[in-house]
């Protein structure tokens, strides 16, 4: 049994993390850790104000993480569920001392300095460790992932752009002067689990936000290698992420060519379904760890469907798929 | 023109008040008033990130209330949407310039300063004016109403309870021995605008609360002079109040009875709508100023049904409705 | 009192029609006519399983259409909230008597008989009303709409799409190469009142849907004589549409000169809300008249946001705006 | 292996019977079976209209249901997911194969006959298995269920109505005079997938239905053994049952006298979840094959709130669980 520490436990997507670990039968969940001064220390993650689905299954309590040190004994894998800011800060401390470091934030997603100065607008002070974190694009990355001591896990919005688009570019199926536009709903989950008006019941309601400005557009953009446009939308439902990606194909491209490199890539990825015909509706990845895949061509536009649970695979599911990948166990354990 | 201050404007009641009186026809709008601290200080209420239903129609903007003195000039009217603590201290200074002043919060409800003292907590400091003070149930004060300085408007909760109840406990169609079971059902409203994890799109969910100890249960008891049992829940929906009550009644009493009563009561009551068959669902009233009631009648046991938006009858709008009845304008004035 | 007629005014839009002209101070509701065989007939529009919400305001009868001739004497307004082929047949009845027609449906809105053909999958019988029909777009036909016998009042999607690129289209602001690529949610109301798997409440789920078919999609490019993308979805709301429409401008130009352009269409009609910073959210419209624009510029690209009640702007209040512009009222009575 | 056959699988509780057994270690599903006439006939579980989330999962086709006779070979197990009418006709079908059935309707569950006059409207014809039925109550009936051939699964509103009042009731804290208000309010999947305007997204609204005449209320007095004021209300959400029920104790009973009676019934009981502080909210337990159970006591009055997934612990999962106790498995086996 590998022992796994969750630091930001309390979160959407930590408690996720937390749940499927409790029956995971490689894994021992060795403590689950929020903020020091965190209204949720020394509850358990089943209280009824957090997580009362859990009760009976992650019935742990929520350590403050000033217990590092005593936590940090016997880890084998640790979980960042936290911002970015406290990524940057923490991740090496648990690589020194030998963990592999999962982290979910956007600290460590772009291994280049200069991205965090003009997107995250600080300075990353740990450049050794950004030049070996391996990025967990699962579907994409196995190779490198299995090596990896840090891995970057891309979240919701990218993770669904890339696997619809990473196979046509990669086979040159699509015009590359025509910047793909990403049309993308997430649910609220996506903006984290804290007391802020803008997240309230009554508040709430189909809007763009962001426009030309979220830093997923650069992410996306710098893994792709192409030009895109990413217009983020809030809406009212609890968790997921449609994905609609309007594209230009090169001339001759059909309808068929594109299932057939949409086969290639994925057929055996038991994590992305792709559509044969028709496309995939929300409902269709609610609380389930896949990315679908639908599409229609007409002449020489493309439309892309892609969706996911934001939580799951855009960030807890991904997160545990890439460190069964790491340490060689079944993708899927402890996630179908 | 009669000129009317808000204070408390950027809550959602203050908001309904500030469109029921921009189109009030003897009514100026002298001032929206927020807390000096508040966020929204020197915003229009139309402000994308406040109320941008309201763009052209409210685009007055919101001041910081340490400008009472100047505002308080030639004001005749101050609604406060403001918390009972406020509530508390501030309408005193309006009362003694001469103003009506109309108060959304419980702090004058209850001409009984050890029920303050038992429910909210606190020691009334108001004795006078709590004396004074005339319970702004609409459809059964309006005599009382016409000669008041202050109105204690009540709230969602009591409202829908009262005006279906009442006219059975007044005709003594109630066995009293009996304690009505109100079980009610709230949007997320009514727990104000503001930033508070609990109202987090996410986090709701429906669930019973504050069972046998939410202030409202005294109140309609007093204002009854009939035990209750009030067992509130709050939902996944932004506003509305649905309230399920199950009573006893007195042996021999018919539908026709009943029937009989409500209309005797409520037929020349525009507010109150009466259903003679059938039962009203929570769209009936959303974005309306009316209580709907409608009930079934089982040998012994009746159930009432009793909805309401929560914002207008059970706030804003039987505000102004109070406000009409005082000042002699027709009832439904800027409200239908 | 001009006397109107509505016809299909059990259903969504009919029923919106009905509510505004019950207190439009120039009209008399000269009766609300549902299908002969309709489950709904001699109903009061305000019928406890119909539209609860009107008790009191349009407690008037569901009349079988059958009754044509008796309601057709002494008619001078025709409301169609009918779907095309009932349109298509009906209108001329109406039209011969003299009697102006408002159609809500596509029956009219293009005039070239193949359109029909190719996009409705029928034969178009009444080439002479086609001929005739002036398509009511309010702030872009006021001239013809004030002449015309039939105006065919446009539909949610086309509304918003056409209200937002027409300016900058007309102004030459957009590179005409780059085909606007419109992704639209609607509101589920969208579909209609009746009994329909698909629009139940547990089948409803966010979902693109007739990609690169839908209908809306060549009537907005008719109109605007510019090729687009349409890609409509339906989401888990009630009503509203939300429009992000990706286009590229010319070079050179401005945030200023769009704002500009707007600002010289729609500074003066009150039905139109252009936003100058920030953009609409749904709630912005709902339960009113307007369509509110927004957007955002980078270098070459602009994203705009058109957002309307689908019912309202996108049918029942254009309806009115039609009538009354047809008839030499304030454009906006009844509406706000 | 055992095999199973489910009937009426493209319903709701159908298709979470699917999803369960497609992963029961001890169980093979013979055939999923609709009615002849279905749309969703030769269509797969998961296709993109029926259930896409299934993919992967339960791609297994829908059989027509004439098919039984071929589909009678080597039947262990009968699921009936069909409503009460078909389920009284076809379960002795079965039965007399030697199948042991698992009845998800009414069509069993109360052994007199006259009950199904009075409250089905209809005459039992099938005497004989109607006594030897056993009520699938499972925490209650183990014993019976143990032997049963026909097992009738209580459904949604009857098993948390029942969970929580029958220790209480057994044990004889209940005040028997006082007859439990049970306030019910259900999930749209309640009533079933089919195409009904009542259940269609702009319809549905949170009211009460059925007052005084549902027939859940003598199913639940006549288990009981007492009297009951049951009234069920529908809302806008997908699946979920809570019940607040409100009693009366007898005499000196205790808080700690209810819980130390729950904990005795339930402590090892693994699909009820008894609260010891606070209370469950509908988000405890949905997608979850938990019942849910807190309370409140202040002085004589006790309010209970029960909730549970209606499709699952009040349909799907408690059914699985009866087959569990029935042939000696594990009794939570492919639910947890």
């Amino acid at each position: 049994m590998l022992r796994a520490l969750i630091i930001g436990a309390s979160g959407y997507a930590g408690a996720e993390l937390a749940n499927y670990l409790s029956h995971h039968p490689e894994i021992e969940i060795a403590g689950l850790v929020v903020s020091e001064n965190s209204a949720d220390k020394n509850k358990l993650l089943s209280n009824n104000d957090l997580y009362p689905q859990l009760k009976g299954k992650v019935d742990l309590p929520l350590i403050g993480s000033s217990d590092y040190s005593t936590l940090g004994h016997n880890i084998d894998i640790v979980f960042l569920a936290t911002d970015h800011a406290v990524s940057h800060d923490i991740a090496p401390y648990f690589l020194q001392k030998g963990c592999v470091v999962l982290d979910l934030s956007g600290a460590y997603r772009v291994n280049q300095a200069e991205f965090y100065t003009s997107y995250y607008h600080f300075t990353h002070q740990q450049l050794y460790w950004l030049s070996q974190a391996v990025y967990g694009l699962a579907e994409w990355n196995a190779e490198k992932i299995k090596q990896a001591q840090l891995i970057a896990v891309p979240g919701c919005y990218p993770t669904a752009a890339q696997l619809a688009l990473k196979p046509l570019l990669t086979e040159k199926l699509l015009n590359t002067n025509y910047w793909p536009v990403i049309n993308a709903i997430s649910g609220v989950s996506g903006a984290g689990r804290k007391a802020n008006l803008k997240n309230s019941f009554c508040e709430i309601s189909l809007q763009a936000y962001g426009l030309f400005s979220h830093r997923h557009q650069p992410e996306i953009a710098a893994h792709l290698g192409q030009d895109i446009i990413f217009t983020p939308h809030l809406a009212s439902f609890k968790r997921g992420i449609y994905e609609t990606i309007t594209c230009q194909v090169n001339q001759g491209i059909t309808r068929d060519d594109i299932l057939t490199v949409f086969n290639n890539y994925y057929a055996h990825k038991p994590l992305v379904r792709v559509y044969s015909e028709g496309y995939p509706a929300l409902k269709s990845v609610i609380g389930l760890p896949y990315c679908d895949i639908g599409f229609e061509l007409d002449q020489q536009h493309l439309i892309l469907i892609a969706v996911e649970d934001n939580l799951l695979k855009g960030a807890a599911a991904q997160a545990v798929q890439c460190m069964n990948i790491r340490f060689g166990f079944n993708e899927t354990l402890s996630l179908l």
